[in-house]
């Protein structure tokens, strides 16, 4: 019973990663860069979208597939502050995204016209650290109300992503929450990972943010 | 494919149901009320158990089981507030506990000395959403930092649990948060559900929290 379960996982995993290979090479033909942000619930990432739409959807040809379990809030709050195209997939109940629902959503976007490429996923830490999406890299979103043992607690996810926002620094003065010892436990599990500090309600440090994105873009080449 | 994957499902789930009648059973027998506590990572469940031990462990003859995806640090963090028995889970990767491992975790346990039983789950709001444990009632622990939306994203969860403890209170001068709002969401979901707001660091609300488990818990029997 365990051993047939764990080959039909596996067979699930395996098709899921051709999947997510033949996105990773459609996004790449087209000069997409593509992130996918992954967190625990309420983290923050949704409100970090929205500025970041806000202030480089049009700059940098910015589209959002949204991942949600049931509803469409988040595609809706995406919305208002974007007229680039944000694609909604509600799981249905499933923990996390897949590649097949990727690809059912990238068919419905523009990708010529399109330089950067934000897949919310669902709040989850655990799941989706196992389901690649073809993205050019994963981004690990989570917040200082959250406990500075999260990378400790959630490593895979950790280790699977490239980058880390840790998010709400504006609650920094109301909280016990260690910074420094936050990004220690997340360098523990990667060290290899780039941290940024933000706070996406009062705009602190996504200067660096916005730095940082406009640099993982690649400039459009005028034929 | 599909059909094979969904009916390896579906066997696993009425193998984990049998198990969790089995420990239903088992703690009725034995008296002992049994809370399977939900949430996103970062809600404060473990603070407020480390605070419920250090109030109530003896008074109530208490007992946990803590699960968690790779680390000890909850037990770690619960054993220091109780001479009570804390049985730590680790899945292993795994994204919910299973009644399997309640199972083999309630060997340790001696349940003639316990009459409440705290199963603090996996920090996620998705999968454990959907595993009986043979738990009395589903509890689940949102904050004020997570949004008023956590309800209605994560409908099932709310709608399996019986209460719901909105912790974090003491943070909201700093934030935006709608309690009102968050709560209607989550009667929205579950007219049923008992809703406590608590802050797990400064104790407010924590005397209704601690008088509601003296009631839950059943009567001494001197025979």
């Amino acid at each position: 019973m365990a051993v047939r379960t764990i080959e039909i996982r596996e067979r699930l995993m395996a098709r899921n990663d051709v999947l997510a290979g033949a996105i990773r090479r459609r996004l790449a033909d087209a000069g997409v860069t593509a992130f996918n942000l992954v967190s625990s619930p309420g983290s923050g990432k949704t409100l970090l979208l929205e500025r970041t739409l806000r202030a480089l959807g049009e700059e940098l040809g910015v589209a959002v597939v949204t991942g949600d379990v049931q509803t469409v809030n988040d595609a809706e709050r995406l919305e208002r502050h974007t007229s680039r195209l944000v694609q909604a997939v509600v799981t249905g109940g499933a923990c996390h995204l897949d590649a097949s629902q990727i690809t059912e959503a990238l068919a419905a976007i523009d990708l010529g016209a399109t330089r950067l490429l934000f897949i919310e996923n669902v709040g989850n830490l655990v799941c989706p650290a196992s389901w690649d999406l073809g993205e050019t890299a994963k981004i690990v979103v989570f917040s200082v109300t959250e406990g500075e043992d999260k990378p400790l607690k959630y490593p895979k996810m950790f280790r699977e992503a490239k980058y880390a926002v840790l998010n709400k620094i504006d609650l920094l003065p109301h909280l016990d929450f260690d910074v420094e010892l936050a990004l220690a436990n997340a360098r523990a599990m990667n060290p290899g990972l780039t941290c940024f500090l933000t706070s996406a309600r009062s705009g602190a440090g996504l200067d660096l943010w916005f730095r940082f994105l406009r640099e993982q873009v690649q400039p459009v080449l005028v034929p």
